[in-house]
């Protein structure tokens, strides 16, 4: 069976080159396109990235002859899906220029993420969400990833927003270098020290989670009910966002009902066993330390979210600590997650 | 003036240290007792430190051929009071045959925290806790100081729940790794990484600062009645705790109304012009990102508390980010500061 | 065809778990006897690691039920190979009681390296000195690896020694915290500072690359007659040794020959295709500004020796930068290859 | 007495901050000049630097009005010496002009560094290279401090090369990150990593100690003839550069030869007691694992050198290790310590 040609946009960042690495012998997907900004453009991708590529192994080789264009979709020729990296300065634009010309966009940026028919898709918590493209007016159609912070806490909120409701959900974030791209932070500000800011991300942190959580209405996605207040820090981890959880649930849950929700949660990943779905959605570790991010971060080669120190609260319901892994599940993955499940559901490609 | 003389107890530590660099030169004490484990006894101090000493300048020389004893009021000829910087142990059996034998002991031990009639002192904050001490049975007193990670908050909260009442507050700390002492935290634990678990400290947390807060009566302190949750990590930073807080008031107050409390927070320290007391004893600072430990940690010779990013917050009423030197104000410096604010209000002596 | 039996001598330790994860589905060997201290000796290995473990993984489930010993040879029924993480101040005396048992020792440890019928042996580098071990009296033999910070300039080394010959190497290591082991290096030593001493490092660094490059006379290892000197450093790396090396040549060869030499080596591990073995021994980086530890570390599952910089040096003839991983290369995976080399060569096993 | 005017060029960079730090409340000099980019010029130095000041501790009050102007020397009124910290790209160029119009520039960038009549002047090591000063053509003069790595390196090898001549220097430094400026290295190149790469700054460490340690000779510098290969790192340490040392000298010394000429060592700061001089210029530590970043970088407020762990060295004479804070003495220290050297000898100011 012909794979499907596949584009990137942002190639060179941070996110481009995770993407580049995920998508290396893909069983579904082939890269043809490579997009980044005119620096770039008309040299092939190995000649770029020769000093710029900051993953802990060589550039896939698939991708080092693959001349690098400018983001356009006159220049994509059977691309059907881009995944999209681009910086969101011009990520708004550029995307609805490739759903117009009938491409997929698979989006890490925040441009069309509140977009009411546009879903924040994260695979096993809102497939179903997947229903509202057909509202959107282009011949391709756009759809996003959540920001990396909340992607985890998402999924971790998810079997327990199902079963018990949610009132409030407090949030601690201690969030990795990477997230901020490179070269992103400035070695003087972080080493050795926390930042306890990071522009624009507790308004994030606020909001999406709702609409992931939410329900389609009329081909909208309307947001769950419930509030968030977050508190958002950098620290000095290279990979891997650490997040402290209190929540206050409409009917509280016991801890074993709670534990029992994250054991046995399971999405339309697992059930159609994608390549890069883990097999434990959700891991639970008994230790009184962890989750950790040099210990877990790789759980599930980086699709696993991974929860601890599940406790009583004296103010809400729960806490606990939610980890996950910023630059896969929280963006490259996640969105190559989604491209997978679109695959299997007809959405794309040759059963189209 | 003949200056008092005092000890040090647990002198080889990281507290220790601290308390033997603060003390140097000090216009009203003068240090005669340096007390430690039976490895160090029998040794100067000198000598045992050489390659102990691990605070960024040299060891004052006044300590360096005071020879180290046991942690024994017997050896303690003319010691009036005592600064406690030892493991919690031993801390509360030590501590209390030194008050036993006529010593006035000011610890950073848990130990005695929670005794009814020990203050938990923050010189600022809760001056007239110093009543209680005479319900103290022994000719010698015991006070302690707070844990490290909520000095600071404590002292960000107290004016305001002078003015506005609190209902509940909500605690994220991220901690630097001297709070846990020497050899303390391995650096496999915690290079690039973050440890969301301290043990124990959740429950000091949630419990000391209500009993800063409280009132004296019939000789005990009765502590605020209103509820903390808290989630304490550790981060790889090396001196300084950074605390988000979240707070809900009886009472809401403005924006202006917070920052006008906090500037012109004052306390007795300041008033009585004590040696250690900084200037202003709440910093706000106006930058986006702020506080951080890296360039706020020395704000009054580390004796300030900088508090930065006062925002409005969904579930409770205000945020905003704390950061106090958790082995100075935190720990040394605090305890030496209460010395002062005794020795000035005649508690100890010439003038007793 | 049965697998042999092995053991790991502290196997709770830093080495000792790289070994334990090394060996998980090893073709030629199964794990059958874990040996630690007092404090561990009858218990799990999976009860005792579980806040132990310090691998980014989980403990490999073969493991987890094997319940610890103590080290004797007494305990070891059928195993005919143990490797050693034991800690130096008994390793000496261990290992020679299992050696005399008629076990082969494989061991980390500094104990018996300079002995002059004990191989320090690299698989790529000496594996001719493993005809010393016949004129070992014991049954058993004992042969060792050598120190982690110069394993991988031994390899770097081995080639242009061979061809060129040695006048004089100067060495100047910037080595990671786990070389220390767990706990070893206090956090409060190394974050964001450089150590520049590492106990009894420079010694073995200045005589373990003559005794590998050696050559067997009358049953004896005689060590090659060049010069070294060494600086050795800690620096707040986590793993990974990075040493820069100067060496002058008896022939000075020109950048090409070198180039040429490391591309082309080629070892007994590579043309037996043992398991561990990385398919290019020495992997050259043409940028800048390689090798680093966070971006070369896993050449070759990191058993890999990487170099960089390779430049001409105005005092010696040519200066590099060369990196292993100091416990796999440098410490578990040496071992491990050791053996496979010796089970191939039919030194160990049924061909026994 | 009236203060001299003096001014900093690219006041915004980090040396430029360190200047006008440390030129607060000084006894001879009064800034009244800020030049930087265009993006500044025009505004106060308080609103421009408000989140880009990056010293624990705040602006220095007296420059927060000072309007900042574009670095030419039209706009100095008065002012009769500049400290230039700005960027080499630039620097040559913009320092020739000031000294076209009769100002004197005491410069950190490497433009005119090896000119034969511009010192690279240590105020200890050559004062008597001001001489050449009168060979500049240009009404205002230029003169130079070395590059940060070298400048303790040189100060440790003066009293040796003067007592014993050197014949060959091997230098292998760790450098922290703030040698880099600000943004300077993103942090995902150098958390929990080493990078052994700095450019151009090997050929700086080979050439520029022998110029320091050079001899006068008809208006121009004449390097001393010994030879340097330099292996040069940067770790993530904030400030202090590391260097270990191996020399090799015309007449070997004994070990207690050069711990006296260390201890004994004193130039004109000393004799002349500039207010920025250390008291010792040398600091000889005799613990096993010292000099280090974290305790060693404040000796003498940053400007003395800390030197440890001398001992012979196979190859070489004898082996060190050297420590000085690079933005200090490194740097805006030293040029301030330079141009307090030239106040005193009457070649600045009133006296002129």
């Amino acid at each position: 069976m012909e794979k499907i040609k596949v584009g990137v946009l942002g190639a060179t960042g941070s996110v481009g080159q995770r993407f580049i690495q995920l998508l290396e012998n893909h069983p579904f997907f082939t890269v043809s396109h490579l997009a980044a900004s005119e620096k770039s453009a008309g040299k092939t991708y190995g000649e770029v990235m020769k000093s710029r590529w900051k993953i802990s192994a060589d550039i896939p080789s698939y991708a080092k002859d693959i001349v690098i264009t400018l983001p356009k979709p006159s220049d994509t020729k059977g691309v059907q899906l881009v995944f999209s990296g681009l910086d969101s300065s011009i990520a708004g634009e550029v995307e609805t220029e490739y759903a117009e010309a009938g491409v997929i966009v698979i989006s890490n940026s925040k441009n069309h993420r509140m977009d009411p028919n546009v879903p924040i898709l994260s695979a096993e918590v809102n497939p179903e969400h997947l229903d509202v493209l057909k509202a959107q007016s282009t011949p391709g159609k756009i759809l996003t990833n959540s920001n990396c912070t909340i992607m985890g806490v998402t999924i971790s909120l998810k079997p327990l927003f199902d079963k018990f409701g949610l009132e409030s959900v407090m949030l601690f974030s201690m969030q990795a270098i990477s997230g901020a791209g490179y070269p992103g932070v400035p070695t003087m500000d972080i080493l050795g020290n926390v930042v306890p800011y990071i522009s624009g991300e507790e308004d994030k942190a606020e909001t999406e989670p709702q609409k992931c959580l939410g329900t389609v209405k009329d081909g909208q996605i309307v947001s769950a009910p419930f509030s968030i207040s977050a508190h958002c820090n950098r620290v000095p981890v290279f990979d891997g966002h650490t997040v402290c959880v209190s929540a206050k649930f409409k009917k509280k849950p016991s801890k074993e009902e709670i534990l029992d929700a994250w054991k046995n949660f399971s999405g339309e990943p697992q059930k159609l066993d994608l390549p890069l779905a883990p097999k434990q959605a959700i891991v639970y570790r008994e230790e009184s330390d962890r989750p950790q991010p040099r210990l877990d971060l790789d759980t599930g080669r980086g699709m696993a979210t991974t929860i601890g120190r599940l406790r009583e609260d004296s103010l809400f319901d729960w806490k606990w600590v939610v980890l996950s892994h910023n630059t896969i599940r929280g963006a490259a993955g996640a969105a190559l997650l989604n491209a997978e499940l679109m695959y299997k559901k007809g959405l794309i490609g040759s059963s189209k």
